[in-house]
């Protein structure tokens, strides 16, 4: 991975798990980054999640540090707001930076107090281990019940100069498209205000993490953070603006797809496309409900070309359509045509189906140019195997 | 069983299924009877669902005979709408009867043609086994991948002398709170008008199969009737239909609990109960969003309590609120309280919750008075095993 300049990065074990797996993570930029960020849009909001919308504010968009844990949410606990500001308040101390410029990230399990000492008393040990090669160890400490890490990096160069931007998130379970999914957290060395860089995470965030969906069920602590030190000194003006919102497009959809292929028990990457609805609203309508179907899921775990449950998932979606207007393709071969049974052989398709990666493409005959695409895994026994017993 | 005067029963197997268990049913009411009905409301409609909705239209809501077939949805197929025709007409002939007055239904895979002579060539004998007894033979007729036959029958006493309402329907997957879900067909024998049979029909839909979730999937084929012949010759007055109201919610609501129950691969209903919310759509809502939750549903199947699952999924339900105005119970143990986590017996809990039905209730300490209950179940490694190999 090329990383972005003036970013370190230390992970350390600090007793938040059961098991000895690193689960304290720290992302520090040199000087103060500028930031964007999206939280989720639970009622139900975790304390590093309130937090760090406040630290958000009161820094106008300057960030400095992301503090972050795995093994606990720190999410409806009588004390999560005050553990959360007391690590970082400590964490600022330490750094020599103002408290407001550090943004608290949990993952974990809810309803469990976290006790503030097993962060504050890691602290020391963190810093100290900050380097900027530690990006990797940070992507392994948030993971939960991920089965790898997930990173991407892309550069691009400018007429100023090249610059990069990489990476890191998690999440296999409790993955909804509603707003950034998991905790993610983005790097890039160019110089952009946080006012350019609200629209660009939106629209990557649209593209990737809303257009993902595992199990339906969102998360109280999901984050996704874009930060942007300047450390090339490269500033883009607007058109390589747009040339960086690909590349963070790209990095960020990767995440999503690793996201999806990674899904808790999962076998197989699903891409569900949608083409010619009237609106790209309606397109993902389609592309959601198909994405969200247990029955489409689990036929896919199957390796059964089921299109009914794919014509019949796009029929609940709430758009209008008549299923005469519908072509389906499984893997690029036609299974449904106009609404009906398309001559394929079914046990080639069985064979193509057994890819670690499925292509789902549902093609409206109308006049629309509305099109999505969302991304989402096979769902088998291994998914109520690790969420039947998570706690315990 | 109790059975309504005046309906005889069949059920043969006719070959659509690869088993040789029975796979066509009939419903014949001696005279013509008053119908309600309710649709699925997927885009995508099978064509025993076009042909009954025309058939009512044509009959002025009077159906003499309901023919249902297992084993093949008849939807999506190329055929579909003249298989229907076919089979109604040739019924109606041996029935000697309006064509119009025979409802098609069907159910099973979807997007394969169906051989109508299958059908056509089995109502002799279909017919000739007709007899009131024969109530159950149907109800197991109609079973896909149920386990056991679902029915539920109630009698009462009025002033001019005794009706009852029996009721039979199936289902364990493809199950979604969104019109009738799945088949069920109820039959009384009390006289009462089509125009007061239709919203006593909805009333009881809302609080059975519009409160039922298993795996959030819609039909193509869900298609729910109430048949009145009248054969006691007791026609209630408005009094007495707000009885026979509650008689039906009772029938209706407890086939509703017997498919949670039987939910593909369960192993235990779950009955959510949301209270103290602004309106009954908000309880509504939160009721159905944890209903849906595969988190929630896994949790309990592996007897976990916990209750943060719950926590988030209401918060994800679309509907403001505090957390610190709820209240979760699992088995009528305080939980969480005020959002936070209560002071349980984490092992004693985990007995309680290995209990066959689990009752989750979410009390909101608000000023409303909204209140809604959800039916469905935990979600198990069977639920996958089933699915995944469902066509083949």
């Amino acid at each position: 991975l090329n990383l972005p300049l003036g970013y370190r990065y230390a992970a350390t074990y600090a007793g938040i798990r059961k098991t000895s797996q690193d689960d304290l993570g720290l992302i520090v930029s040199e000087k103060p980054a500028q930031a964007a960020a999206v939280f989720t849009t639970n009622m139900v909001q975790a304390a590093p999640v309130l937090l760090a919308r406040q630290h958000l504010q009161a820094s106008d968009d300057e960030v400095a540090a992301i503090l972050v844990n795995a093994g606990n949410a720190n999410c409806a606990t009588r004390t999560g707001q005050r553990v959360a500001a007391t690590c970082c308040k400590a964490l600022a101390k330490t750094l020599k930076t103002k408290v407001e410029s550090v943004l608290p990230a949990s993952t974990g399990v809810i309803g469990v107090e976290l006790d503030p000492k097993l962060i504050t008393g890691a602290l020391p040990k963190l810093v100290a281990g900050l380097a900027p090669e530690n990006f990797e160890a940070v992507a392994h400490a948030i993971m939960t019940t991920d089965t790898r890490m997930k990173v991407a990096a892309e550069e691009v160069k400018l007429a100023a100069g090249t610059v990069r931007i990489a990476a890191m998130t998690k999440g296999s379970g409790m993955i909804h498209p509603n707003m950034a999914t998991t905790l993610a957290f983005a790097m890039t060395d160019a110089r952009i205000a946080s006012k350019h860089l609200r629209p660009m995470l939106k629209q990557a965030t649209e593209r990737s993490f809303n257009s993902l969906t595992v199990d339906g069920d969102m998360s109280t602590n999901d984050m996704l953070v874009l930060l942007a030190n300047g450390a090339t000194k490269v500033k883009p003006d607007a058109n390589e603006r747009k040339v960086l919102q690909e590349l963070l497009n790209w990095v960020l959809e990767s995440l999503a797809e690793q996201i999806a292929a990674d899904g808790e028990g999962a076998r197989k990457l699903i891409i569900v496309r949608a083409l010619g609805f009237k609106t790209n609203a309606d397109a993902r309508k389609i592309a959601r409900a198909i994405s969200n179907s247990p029955l489409v899921k689990t036929a896919v775990a199957g390796s059964d070309p089921n299109w009914g449950r794919i014509l019949a998932a796009a029929g609940y979606a709430g758009v209008p359509f008549d299923p005469a207007d519908l072509d389906i393709y499984l893997q690029r071969v036609p299974v449904c045509q106009r609404g009906l049974a398309a001559d394929f052989d079914e046990a080639d398709m069985k064979k193509k189906l057994d890819e670690p990666e499925v292509r789902i493409r549902v093609v409206h005959k109308g006049q629309g140019k509305g099109e999505a695409r969302f991304f989402t895994c096979d769902l088998t026994e291994g998914y109520i195997q690790i969420n039947g017993s998570y706690r315990t």
